[in-house]
């Protein structure tokens, strides 16, 4: 198998997309744009020298399928489209490593492996010019607000509807997606870790048991404006004050219930020097891969935020801007990526995937799913300083491989 | 003197200004704009029914002389122009009180007072359209920073020194103004108190020991973007954090050392949901009568940063936006002052003036000054619900004509 593999030549076609679609400010490849069509097409040159089938689904999702002996597909998935200034590997090694494992696959079993397998580039997995994450899966797996998305627009006021038709898709049947999933055995994505875990732990690769829940809510201190000069402390209703003294506080829910707590942005009316804050209002995101305890890390912070507000004579509203369920993956294909990564690189990670991925959909419509993550060099991502050393490129691609292989016996045996 | 004297009269053309220069939002009287101008011109109607001279010096301020028999100057002073949407009675109330208290000395002098007394129309003291306040003043008392106000834009791109043109100002003349304070020995001025203090001692008027000073910063905590859901809490550096841990410290400080604090904004870069805050600027306002406790305000709350900063792995850095040292007002004065509103209402007030008035830069001068506050409804200004009893506004024309003239003759005795 390793013979047929060649993680190199990924490493160097990843080099390659990046000279064609980045720039010095990073990879340029957002979804809808003269730039990510053009990268479809350097693929799709890529998929037409296989003995696959390819065409382009009801919501731009780009399909690329090998027939196999049983109509039962494995499906690999990764998005090519980026961030604007994004990183180099971000969603496009999880294609190249796809259309990898796909040659590999071809040529071990001359053109028919004993099941279906099919590579999927997602279409805007990142959501940055609408604002909407995982577009295409979430077509795909039906949970796609048509309401909420024929509304979007971009900053430049052109309707997400518009921007799909110039690239050939019909919004209104964007749903039809989801007879993609007909026949869907086995998920598998691999992606950069985006965080500094396997990079603390000093390891290449590690298997994700699914994706975080998600709360995110908007809360607003509602106090009075007020002279900052002429107002003596104890008179004042400082919506500020109520937001700050509250942050800590959530924090360290983060502390006693595990998950994460973000406060993202802070803004403050009127905002300016010589007035007291008279509103403030902060963003908060709480995740967690345990759904009872994505409620209480929600509860917690949503109780002592009213007595926050009388502290500071001031009141609290909530908005809900989004929430998601936790997406725990498929046991058996997390125990078979461990194992995959174990004979590899000798230890294997279990952690939790803090961003959302495409993968989340497709475990949502009910497709047994896993991911793989390979160590991120400063734990950071969307960003032109995101990288992976590239013997972990390598290491990835090879265990992803094995991955894809034992999901393959796994599928047949069930 | 009380029959010369006509309060009801004040507060009338107070309500007459308010209908020509107001509307449903408060008083549009923003400096050298049309209806500034338009004001000036009713000012100047009322002033000409008068035996005094009127002239416009090289700052834009408006003079009104009643000649007496020593050339030492009584100096009466306030301001026709407000913020945009402002309340009826700041500044001009100052102002109109003035004019009654003219027409009152020049009727019981017969024309001619035992000392010269003059009333100024400050030019734009609230610094609306350029974000500068007390210009007027501040170019006679020779403080005005030429080169920081020749830069100096309105939101539409346009200069100071246009503006200043288009009414006729020469700006880099501004600073001859400083002339018109050559024979003043005192400097009187009522205002509204805009904030809660005589409200909450439910007393209609109070003396004035002195403007704040200030101490205004910008502070900056920088730590790292990182995403929101893969960042383990433990490996952030989180500016947000760090500056709402140090905000109910910066407001401790105010009741350990007296004075004001107040943080009246706060922005957050990138500022996104979904990332942990990278960049914090939160501005700091601090202010106290007396020097050495502002220092002592402004050191701690600069020492505790660090140590704020450190604990959220961040760093900080300080910029001073402003700074005015405190300018208390002449001992003499002030007791006159008391002495008067006891006369006219039986209980009198000493307290300091948060906010910034023409009055700090007349002191700054080193004219003898005080000021008279009257109560304000609400403990707000800059506001369409600003408003005062039309008791107290009648109260503080008796009081504030009762100070004239006890300043008078503290004059002629120095």
């Amino acid at each position: 198998m390793s013979k047929l593999l060649n993680p190199k030549r990924t490493v160097a076609e990843l080099k390659e997309l990046r000279a064609l679609t980045g720039d010095d400010n990073g990879a340029q490849r957002v979804a809808f744009t003269p730039m990510w069509v053009k990268t479809r097409a350097w693929l799709r040159k890529k998929l037409e020298a296989l003995p696959v089938e390819i065409h382009t689904d009801a919501a731009g999702n780009l399909w690329s399928t090998l027939r196999g002996e049983s109509e039962k597909s494995l499906l690999i998935g990764g998005h090519m489209d980026s961030v604007p200034n994004g990183g180099w590997l971000d969603g496009c090694l999880n294609v190249m490593a796809g259309v990898e494992i796909l040659r590999r696959i071809s040529a071990q079993y001359s053109g028919k492996p004993p099941v279906t397998v099919r590579l999927v580039d997602w279409a805007d997995e990142e959501g940055a010019r609408f604002g909407k994450s995982l577009f295409g899966s979430s077509a795909c797996s039906g949970n796609l607000d048509m309401d909420e998305a024929r509304g979007l627009k971009d900053k430049d006021g052109i309707r997400l509807p518009d921007a799909l038709n110039e690239v050939g898709i019909n919004f209104d049947r964007v749903k039809d997606s989801g007879k993609e999933l007909k026949n869907a055995a086995a998920y598998l994505e691999l992606h950069i870790e985006q965080g500094p875990v396997l990079l603390d732990l000093d390891l290449p690769l590690g298997a994700v048991l699914g994706t975080f829940g998600v709360e995110r809510h908007a809360i607003t201190f509602h106090g009075q404006a007020a002279h900052s000069g002429s107002t003596p402390m104890n008179r004042r209703k400082d919506a500020f004050l109520a937001a700050a003294k509250m942050s800590p506080f959530i924090y360290s829910l983060a502390e006693q219930h595990g998950g994460v707590c973000t406060i993202g942005s802070c803004t403050t009316k009127p905002g300016i020097v010589t007035s007291v804050v008279e509103e403030c209002r902060i963003t908060l995101d709480q995740r967690h891969l345990d759904k009872a305890k994505l409620e209480r890390l929600y509860w917690d912070a949503r109780d002592a935020s009213e007595q926050f507000a009388e502290d500071a004579n001031a009141e609290v509203s909530w908005e809900r801007l989004w929430q998601i369920a936790p997406r725990p993956f498929n046991d058996d294909l997390i125990a078979l990526c461990d194992e995959s990564i174990r004979e590899t690189c000798g230890k294997s990670h279990r952690l939790p995937s803090g961003p959302l991925h495409d993968a989340a959909e497709v475990a949502r419509a009910g497709v047994p799913t896993v991911m793989m993550f390979v160590q991120s060099l400063h734990g950071l991502s969307h960003n032109k300083i995101e990288d992976t050393k590239e013997e972990h490129l390598e290491l990835c691609v090879t265990a992803f491989d094995k991955l894809a292989e034992k999901a393959m016996t796994w599928m047949k045996s069930r």
